[in-house]
């Protein structure tokens, strides 16, 4: 049976998160159910990683077994001709079989994206945080060179994770200003997220935009000497999971 | 009483047009429904122009003579508490007595947002009309150079429209193309859109730009030789009334 990588978008408005779970809809639920209409049995996906209710994906990864061939070609047309309009599967190939999407992920890219405009705007509002006061972007740089590499980042995390190991390396947190759109767009590379950790990385750096902490708070936060630098956890609907990397 | 402007920004999804009617949800209603919240007695609105179903505003213009006065830098805010979080007013003025927002618009912009990503892009699917077929610009561009200017555009209008003096200007139609983001937007600017208007004017363009029309025959169609070069009405949902200028 072909081990089948397929890469995942989704406007995660509707959805109560990635994972299957019981009386609640997911992303997870709707891509079984388009293959089981495809392939004519149940198949379990598995997946890069868990996203959050409201949280948006580029580039989500799973994989899965196929019970028979399709041209991989076609597999995206077939699948987004059964799924909804808010879910649209952008590519798949053929993987080797030992290829697992969770295991074997090397980094992953988040985008954290903040609405600059005066008043909200109407066509970003499910897509953005929406944040009136002008952020300085020179403050912010400061603080992201003390979260950029390998650090514990147990003060990232949401409150009551289970997590042991919190040691994680941020590789990149990249700052896109869009002057013309008013937004201004948070990147974040990393080798895996704690619980939280962009959605706490952005309410911690948009307090140091504004003015409200320094960005040596930031580096205190991170050696566990000024927790109440952190935070707050910043809205769901401003995040998206732009790209799982593979050695492939 | 205070003359006063508003600038609404809306999105349409949700909304069967500008225009209040009995029996569906419009951004008109809602936006009097607010004025009455705020004003304690009904008012009427006077808007620059209708827009269908699904269609988007960034600038819409409407005005309403206010029972007593509030402080106009408040207003916005005022109204925004009150009207849902896809119907946004952007700004407020008091302008003179005899101000009307239908009769004293001097210019329109429209937009109309294509998607030319491979596969749909998710966030966008609301605000755009997808469209793989890469467009070619320049052949797009020479057709535009026939329809700028002052024409009579009656190939261009809905059939079965009412309207007998169908000359307009159109002052400046702009291509955007964004690569970054994969999107092409069109920009019309004019002194007034027939029904459907600019809907026909960018499916005439695709066509042009997918080769299947000849820059030419959107010259033929204007001068009423060529009707079949005029069309498809594009979806609603990639249109967008950007803004409506006066003199004031």
């Amino acid at each position: 049976m072909d081990n089948i990588l397929i890469y995942i978008s989704y406007d995660g408005t509707g959805y109560s998160g990635f994972q299957i779970q019981a009386n609640a809809p997911t992303v997870q639920e709707l891509i079984e159910r388009a293959l089981q209409v495809i392939y004519k049995e149940p198949i379990r996906i598995i997946f890069a990683g868990r996203t959050d209710a409201g949280v948006h994906a580029r580039g989500q990864a799973a994989n899965f077994r196929a019970p028979f061939r399709i041209a991989i070609s076609r597999l995206p047309y077939a699948l987004n001709a059964v799924l909804p309009s808010d879910i649209v599967v952008t590519a798949a190939r053929v993987v080797p079989d030992s290829f697992h999407a969770r295991f074997d992920a090397k980094r992953k890219i988040y985008s954290y994206t903040i609405d600059q405009a005066h008043f909200p705007q109407v066509t970003r509002r499910l897509y953005s945080l929406h944040q009136a006061d002008k952020l300085n972007i020179d403050r912010i740089k400061i603080a992201v060179g003390y979260l950029e590499g390998t650090h514990d980042f147990k003060a990232f995390q949401a409150a009551g994770s289970p997590v042991s190991d919190t040691q994680r390396t941020l590789f990149r947190v990249e700052l896109a200003e869009r002057p013309k759109e008013k937004i201004v767009v948070l990147f974040f590379e990393g080798s895996g997220f704690l619980y939280h950790m962009v959605r706490l990385f952005t309410g911690t750096l948009i307090r140091v935009g504004k003015g409200k902490l320094n960005p040596g708070d930031v580096k205190a936060a991170l050696e566990g000497r000024k927790p109440l630098a952190v935070g707050p956890t910043v809205p769901a609907c401003g995040l998206c999971l732009e790209k799982v990397v593979y050695d492939l």
